[in-house]
């Protein structure tokens, strides 16, 4: 069938008992997604960015009903140019596979990725971000966020209990996903690698004597931040070349992990600017 | 009735049809919050900080099916020797008046405060924080954790869009809404009233020539904050002694207001720690 979204055919579905319809809603779920070896990116903004950064998305399901209003078919041509296959869908069909409360009308599925610490192509002074078993997707999503604005060479995620392909890291990323170089590692092989390129390892923890404005967070450097509930491993407390603590005026856990991951960031980029 | 969670009697609730069930899911409206003059607390750690700061909770729901194991039968007997009054819930009661996605089986009424500008009770040197129009609950309860992490002696909410009283920013703000000052204001008093205690109003905007670590943040000091879509207010962008700037290196919109303003408020806490 024709579509004035499309240059070629475009398959149109309105069944929810539709068999691509029922793939979309498994894909949410980590087992469904690793078989397959795909993960879904929902939202305007964020397959804009997956396709900036030549993501090759394999499919790309949208419903007109549901736009907002960005430029919608520019998006579908160019995801179309890129190779994406492209279905059209009713707005009760999108309303089953859409993840998110508020759907835009765009859903695609992309190629999952490994990406190796030896994959990462590092300036002479790397800024890294090092996470440690971040258990709720949307603060991984936060934290990529941060990572990314702070200007972070790479993202390691070391034994971690979220995948990264979670519909809820997509989002709460809005994207960021597909720019900031993510590796998934375990801790030991990291500590290692981080201890070979002469990278220093500044871990924050409550208990450090040392305030992380007081650190010295220029040159080659890690932040590695812990969990939400379990804070740093006692790996990481004992294997990082020096612990760092954030000043709290208020209720001990007013900071989660993704403020305190910001606020250390945004320090090491003020040392770093000088 | 009796029960084991109460020296006194202890009205049981079962039926999903109840007044006080229907009153409950009706509270999660701002008119119905405001006619009353009470708003919703939901969650052991919230209701705990209520109670810790002496808020005069006017009724305790609780279902002990829900209970997660926290210490509950002491919180409901402080609840209750502070004048709440003790209703039981069955499950299915208290999955409809719930608000949470995972309740904890604790949901209190508490009554709606007003705080002016003249109520403010600051140090010398003030360390303030404004924010503007700001759109989403959750946005703000994550400012107010913030702004307690931080140590701000009150937090301004010029023009607001939100209720305070939302149960998003007392969820988000995990009950810190009991413990910052908090006054709700038009921004046009606040800046005189700023103005003449010689407070300094620094202000966050991407168009900034100074960056937020290059200005004066010690004395007294109101940082300013814009809402998510529209960022600061001509007033404010005008009315600002210092309008500052934070360095972006990623996506233009990798840093959302709550981002912002904990990275503002910590450079804020650097420098006037030293």
């Amino acid at each position: 069938m024709c579509s004035v979204y499309s240059v070629g055919p475009v398959e149109k579905i309105s069944s929810l008992q539709n068999p691509r319809v029922k793939q979309l809603v498994k894909l949410r779920d980590r087992r469904p997604r690793d078989e397959a070896g795909v993960f879904l990116v929902e939202g305007y903004r964020e397959i804009r960015r997956a396709l900036k950064k030549q993501v090759r998305l394999q499919e790309l399901y949208f419903a007109p009903e549901w736009f907002l209003g960005e430029n919608e078919p520019e998006l579908l041509r160019q995801a179309e140019a890129a190779g994406a296959r492209l279905f059209e869908l009713t707005k009760d069909a999108f309303a089953k596979v859409a993840y998110r409360e508020r759907p835009d009308g765009l859903l695609a599925v992309a190629p999952q990725w490994r990406r190796e610490l030896a994959d990462l192509s590092l300036p002479a002074a790397p800024f890294l971000l090092v996470v440690e078993a971040i258990e709720k997707p949307g603060n991984l999503g936060t934290i990529l966020r941060s990572a990314d604005a702070a200007g972070c060479h790479a993202v390691i995620v070391c034994d971690p209990v979220t995948d990264i392909f979670n519909p809820n890291v997509v989002r709460a990323s809005t994207g960021v996903l597909f720019s900031v170089p993510l590796v998934v590692a375990e801790s030991g092989p990291v500590r290692a690698w981080l201890k070979a390129r002469g990278i220093r390892a500044v871990a924050t923890t409550p208990a450090a004597p040392t305030l992380y404005t007081e650190a010295d967070l220029r040159g080659p450097l890690a932040v590695v931040m812990g969990s939400e509930q379990y804070g740093l491993s006692d790996f990481w407390l004992r294997e990082a070349d020096q612990p760092v603590r954030i000043p709290m005026a208020g209720q001990a856990d007013s900071l989660n992990v993704a403020m305190a991951t910001i606020i250390t960031l945004f320090e090491a980029v003020r040392q770093r600017g000088r």
